[in-house]
């Protein structure tokens, strides 16, 4: 058979990790049973028994490498974590070399909004586009940048933290210490916030939201809006800093794209005359992400199968 | 001798070349004599004729290439001028073939910001690092960008933007249609606006409005602190998006380095977490640049500089 290799993809709860071939194709996905909440140990002898069960049903003559992705912040060099922040257990744990010791072999350790970027431009909205934004719409927001089909990493892998871009500098306080986070405007938790500021409801999910939106409540609806200026402000400056060809949403808020797109597209167009005076010669596309929760688990699949193909 | 290379600065107003060799030693400098507002025939004229002057001086044998930075935005590819904002003469004008037509040799063609961070990186306040942001605080805000020790140019040349980065979403207009940009807030132009607000004066150079800070003036003081808040705003976002190891500040009114500064690091301090966070394992350095209004023209000597050496 062709050469495979394995992604795994550490998520706030639980992994998953997944055998997927050299054109992008998923052989086989399976999820651990610890819990992250475990801690490395743990955490990490579970990586390595899913990486295994995997590798004994695809063989290990095939196997180009193995890339995993996690939620925090990662020292690139060093592969050691520096931030996870609701799950500080992990902070300063060298997972990289942890894990590649238990299997025996070199692993690739990658944040994993970076990640799904990687995935999305390899397989996914971004095939075929060298140089990409993703935006990751969930309970927060998280960033990843492609430059010249490469993840750009900054000094010690923090680079592509554009939840915390200021979008309203006197706006909400975020846990970051900054006021006015694009994350407090448009992620799951924005959107429920905003519910509770508007008398929609105590604890409202965003998809509760997104239904009363859907169902023709004006104060769900004003609330995708003002989501959608958000990242309109957000994305302007973006497309300002690097000229791209191609802006991706993804996360689970996408699916309310009807709702907050058209006033996000608005915010852009009026904010943005890089947007405007490129539309005839080289159009900036603005686009949801295609691979869903699956991204990062192709992206870090794909992390040992680039450095094959260079 | 050693090889060197012409680097050319086409200004608002005139333009200026140099002789510059491998190392980055200025072997002669001389200015044009055409009003850019004369338009793309006589300008590029002035310029092959500039070119001439340091080729005989310095010997056809030896010389590297020939670099152009020039204000306006370019389309890389093609080597045409797309948007040069106050100077509309000179769209869709295809300068760097123009230009190496005259010359019988190759010429590369950059923004004229782009030029100056790259100067900066080769033999300025960047010396050593491969990643950078600059800064110019001019009559606008320009910005470079330098990834891997190459300028980062988007799609059409158009990426760094930075100027145009939001800083106050309800702010002044910017002719750009948007509102609050950076520049309104942090460019020399800026400081006069806010001397006129605050009654300082109807016509005050950014110069003037300096001096009465720096002679105890409260009202001018507080416009340099204003303009240290944007920029601390414009900064933290950078950061977070980039997490690269330096970003500089240039051009004329950093002069006043010492008014706004305080303000700006407090303000990254406060709404930057990846800044704190890195404070001790890999700092974040914010910096005067240190070439003064000749950072374009090393740039563009560099460019062709650059490529010999890959």
């Amino acid at each position: 058979m062709e050469a495979y290799s394995i992604g795994i993809d550490l998520g706030g709860t639980n992994l998953r990790a997944a055998a997927i071939d050299k054109d992008g194709k998923m052989l086989a996905k399976i999820s651990g049973n610890t819990p992250v909440a475990s801690g490395p140990g743990p955490v990490v002898d579970d990586m390595a028994q899913s990486v295994e069960k995997l590798r004994e049903q695809f063989g290990r003559e095939h196997l180009a490498g193995i890339g995993a992705g996690v939620p925090g912040n990662i020292d690139m060099a060093k592969g050691v974590i520096v931030g996870w922040g609701n799950m500080p257990i992990f902070n300063g744990y060298a997972m990289r070399d942890e894990l590649s010791n238990r299997l025996g072999t070199k692993v690739i350790l990658e944040n994993d909004a970076n990640a799904a970027a990687l995935g999305e431009q390899w397989i996914g909205a971004g095939r075929g586009v060298d140089d990409l934004v993703l935006l990751t719409l969930g309970t927060g927001v998280g960033g990843g940048i492609i430059v010249d089909g490469r993840i750009l990493h900054g000094q010690i892998g923090m680079a592509g933290e554009l939840g915390h871009m200021t979008v309203s500098p006197n706006g909400y306080p975020c846990g970051c210490g900054n006021r006015g986070c694009l994350e407090k405007h448009a992620s799951a938790t924005a959107v429920s916030a905003m519910a509770r500021l508007l008398n929609l409801g105590h604890d409202l999910t965003g998809k509760q939201v997104y239904d009363l939106a859907v169902q023709g409540n004006d104060r769900a609806r004003e609330i995708f809006k003002a989501m959608g200026e958000a990242l309109g402000i957000a994305l302007a400056s973006l497309i300002n800093i690097f000229n791209f060809p191609l802006y991706l949403l993804g996360g689970g808020v996408v699916a309310a794209w009807e709702l907050f797109a058209p006033a996000m597209l608005a915010e852009v167009d009026r904010r943005c005359f890089t947007y405007r005076s490129t539309l005839k010669i080289a159009p900036t596309r603005i686009e949801a992400a295609k691979l869903g929760g699956d991204a990062g688990l192709y992206g870090a699949a794909y992390l040992p199968l680039q450095d094959v193909r260079r």
